[in-house]
């Protein structure tokens, strides 16, 4: 086994009978004789020190990387995310490399600009929020990119999307089904990509089907935290006997704010989430979701991607995942399900 | 703006007026006379289209990478980990590289491997299982590794790990505390490094306090689907009145079990997980949870190896982060919180 103290440089010269300048010219592509390169690549290869993947990125103009940038790593819909585009494009021989931009749009904006420099082949992105400056970086960028998500105005990207308005009118005619007429709705900021979305489809399925009771609040962030302060806010409001909920850490918090008071779920208040994401098992009763199909866009972005990597030319598609329920103990009797 | 639809090769080929196969030859580190190697780099310079990162890395031998590997993407303490791993070396101008290497430990062998052939500078890795053969890889590694957790035997490398058996401890007593004498235990497999630590902390926990009362069930694995099966098992042999759990989700599982049983938490069975994820806080009533410290162990390694890549020679470092108890309604009535 090599000495691991010792530099590739240094051990490679060793073994190449040549100076170490000799081999970061090589290593460098600068010129050298057709003698000294060939001693070098031998000895390299001899000692398993080539390193392969650097070596093919210059000779193939790849890096065998996918950068992947979402708003939190914690966040349990980016968790599913990640596990499923790690999943498909580690198969087709790419390595994911996480991006974690914070909430900040400029964060997003400077991934972008050192992505350009080139350490991976392509990005998939789930932006948060989408203003005018990222949708010029996104314009510009050399790389190929797939967003999750909202494309930005003049953006030409391939892209995938959920229907959080179907989404909404999923849970909608769910609890209207089960009888109920006071459905609230705890949402995100609606300064955000999804808060919008869902604030829309909210309001459209309670039009569509001719209920005028709407009471909505929003929370400061998408978190549990920040549901637990909403769902308090609601309830000051006076007791509905449904609340929709953005996504499941806020369902959760309402669910536990609801039981707090002594409310009974699902008899007194049905919860539904949306995302339909690890966690809404773990609440008792378990949280009744709409899935809007986070596996399936993280599976058709990857595979988008990959496509787009093979086929530059190829046109652009734009892809809207379709929402599924899932029924669970917080809108319905157990014996129901 | 430049064409995106044309590869780097061509546009750095007509931008230099030279042939595409001389820009590929100095790309390649193949022998070119100096004037054309010197027009190639200006275009490429000038296209903002030098591979920065890859040349960067030939240059010094660095990737600017470092690599991540954990069994489970989605599992809430690797979830912890990895935000602040990223945190830590994205600061330090390193990139982290996901892997996510299943429970099969030849995943992770696999791993090492291809790492061997340099797409990263490091290696962060948490692994479930140690067999022999990791640690004959793990010892053969010429890369930088921090191991998370147990090291194989024989293998000396940089190493943070939590103390189980000190997590137990505190849990148990803290139970004890509340009057507690019949405690039970959920554990995950016992043919994990995790799981077999949290088996001995039970035991010389319970034996250090006098408690000859002891009944465990181990469950399948460390997910809350498993943990409702094996909690489900542990309430057909008898009711405790305090139940530790090896995590939050298992903890949570025997939560929901216990409640649809119809038993009050925590006046009929205290319960207290493991590892103070996210998640714990999010049951109702929020579980009680010992913090095996794995923000701390995630910091304290990432530091671990920004320190081994900026000196190779620096006395290997075993750090072991003491356990902390969060308490919270599962074990103690909210009035006592």
């Amino acid at each position: 086994m090599a000495d691991p103290r010792k530099s590739t440089l240094v051990l490679v010269a060793e073994r190449a009978g040549v100076s170490i300048a000799s081999v970061s010219r090589v290593m460098n592509g600068l010129p050298a004789s057709e003698r000294v390169t060939e001693r070098v690549r031998a000895a390299a290869a001899e000692l398993g020190y080539v390193p392969d993947a650097t070596a093919r990125s210059l000779k193939v103009g790849r890096t065998e990387q996918i950068a992947l940038a979402v708003a939190d790593v914690g966040n349990p819909v980016y968790v599913g995310m990640m596990r499923e585009i790690s999943r498909v494009v580690t198969k087709a021989g790419y390595r994911l490399v996480l991006s974690s931009t914070g909430i900040d749009p400029k964060d997003q904006i400077d991934l972008l600009v050192s992505l350009n420099r080139g350490y991976a082949d392509g990005l998939i992105m789930s932006p948060l929020r989408v203003p005018e400056e990222l949708g010029t970086q996104l314009r510009s960028s050399r790389l190929p990119i797939v967003i999750i998500g909202s494309l930005p105005p003049g953006a030409e990207l391939d892209n995938v999307r959920a229907d959080s308005v179907a989404g909404m009118a999923l849970a909608v005619d769910h609890l209207a089904a089960q009888g109920r007429t006071r459905i609230a709705f705890v949402n995100g900021p609606v300064d955000t990509v999804p808060g919008a979305a869902r604030r829309d489809g909210y309001l459209k399925a309670l039009a569509a089907r001719g209920i005028e009771d709407r009471t909505q609040v929003d929370a400061r962030d998408f978190t549990y935290q920040a549901g637990l302060k909403a769902a308090a806010t609601l309830l000051e409001k006076g007791t509905p006997d449904a609340i929709v909920c953005a996504n499941d850490l806020l369902a959760i918090a309402a669910l536990n704010v609801a039981t707090r008071r002594g409310l009974k779920i699902p008899d007194d208040v049905a919860i539904v989430g949306m995302d339909d994401t690890d966690i809404a098992d773990l609440a008792n009763p378990a949280i009744t979701s709409v899935d809007l199909g986070a596996t399936r866009r993280a599976r058709t972005a990857a595979r988008l991607l990959l496509r787009r990597l093979e086929k530059p030319d190829a046109p652009v598609r734009q892809v809207v995942i379709e929402p599924t329920l899932t029924v669970r103990g917080s809108s319905t009797k157990e014996e129901n399900l």
